[in-house]
Formats: C-alpha cells, structure tokens, sequence
C-alpha cells in the first residue's frame, strides 16, 4: 500500500465531511469496527468520543486503528488509512466534539453532559477505490 | 451488546444493497478495513473477494471480523456485526460476486478473468444507531 501523503484528489475527498467507519483491535484481538465524524487537518485524522466507548479502550491497549472513508455523493467510492493513534487527550471543553458536530451538521454538539475524549490518528498507508487518477471529482 | 437475531427493523436495513465496511485483524494485530458489497441471509453476511485481497489472508488467520453497514439513504443510521467468518470457498463459477453485482448495480460482475473466493460470516453481537425503536423505516 502506497504511503501518505494523500493525491490531491484524494485529500480533497477525504477533507469533506464524509461518512466514515474506524476499526479498532479488542484485547483478544478481535477487530471492532463503529461510524464515526472526523475531521481532517495536516494529514491526520481527528476522532472524538464519549468518554465509555469501546473503541477508546482499545485505542489505549492497541493504538493500531484503520479508517475507510466513503465520498458521501457517491460512495462507489472510498478511501481507507491505515495508521496509528498518536494522542489521547480529554475534550474538556467539548471544543472539538462541537468542530465535528459543526462539520457534520452545521450546530454544536447537543449532548453537553458527557465527557468526550480526542484521539488524533496518524496515518501510515491508504488505498482508494477507484485508483487515483480515475477520480474525477 | 446485543446478540443475534436483529430487531425486524434493522434486518430490514441490513438486507438491503447498502455501503459496508469491513474489518478484519492482520497477523500483528493491527485492524484493517475496507468497503464492501454484501448480501444478507438467514442471519449471516455473504462477503466475497478477489483472492489476492488481505483481507481474504488475514480471515484465513484470524476469522473475526466486524461489519458496519450504512443505511444508503440516510448516512446517520448504521448497524454493527461483530463475530466471525465460518466457512471460505471459492466463488469458482463466480455466481456469489454475480449475485452482489446484480444486488449492487443489476448486472453480473464484470470481470470474468480473476479468481473470486466468497466468506460467509456469522454475526454473534450487534450495534447500531440510532437505537432500535427509535428507527422509523
């Protein structure tokens, strides 16, 4: 698998706010996999989570996590970085849950009385359907 | 969470022709992920590969594997399978990756020259959001 950074035309997609699913390790070493807002910035992946999620657990035993991001106009196709967590920090503020739920949805996040955690992936690999080049975006 | 069968209203979404991904663990334990078509039936997934996809070895290896599946026309719903894959074959005469060809886009698959292997895959808990109950489909 090719190593970032990503194509333009694959940075472009995986900018937007897209739908995406994260795939963690469980202790036995089963994957998990779960929906998920990100963001994108710098060419790392910004994950945010209720404080109680399963995937944050895994995150702190096993920081391996693997992304696959659908364009959301057209989701023949899709964009997948493998890559590792390389921070872990309480989202005490809930700023950047609120610049997920912003992205997403145009208004801060509702839930305000829930302790959220940031987690920002680096990504090692991606792979793409189509092939870059045959993206007309 | 939740073990199988599916409420009535989130079988309903699985059958139908939606984005998936899904996750399998490499030999060093890092997730992998990748988008998928699927099909759905008597309570388990019809995944089916290239044979040279990873996915495929990392299954032989470890045959956890988790799913997430979109509802394609409403990207804020999707449903969780975790468990494992039972039984892989080859797709010899290609009629599994036809019947997620015409399941996916109405006709059989277009590539005719390249070995196919199809998995079966037997969920043993689900997730999904919104919580069921709360879907009005």
């Amino acid at each position: 698998m090719p190593q970032l950074p990503l194509p333009d035309e694959l940075d472009e997609l995986v900018a937007r706010a897209n739908p995406a699913v994260v795939a963690t390790a469980r202790p036995d070493g089963a994957p998990h996999t779960a929906a998920t807002w990100y963001d994108w910035e710098n060419g790392r992946v910004l994950l945010n989570m209720d404080e109680t999620r399963a995937r944050l657990q895994h995150m702190r035993e096993n920081p391996r996590v693997s992304v696959t991001i659908f364009d959301g106009d057209d989701w023949g196709r899709h964009v997948t970085l493998l890559g590792s967590v390389i921070s872990i920090d309480s989202d005490g503020d809930l700023a950047d849950i609120d610049r997920l739920a912003v992205r997403y949805t145009g208004q801060p996040f509702g839930t305000r009385d829930r302790k959220r955690v940031t987690a920002w992936m680096q990504p090692d690999f991606w792979s793409s359907w189509p092939l870059p080049g045959s993206l007309h975006l």
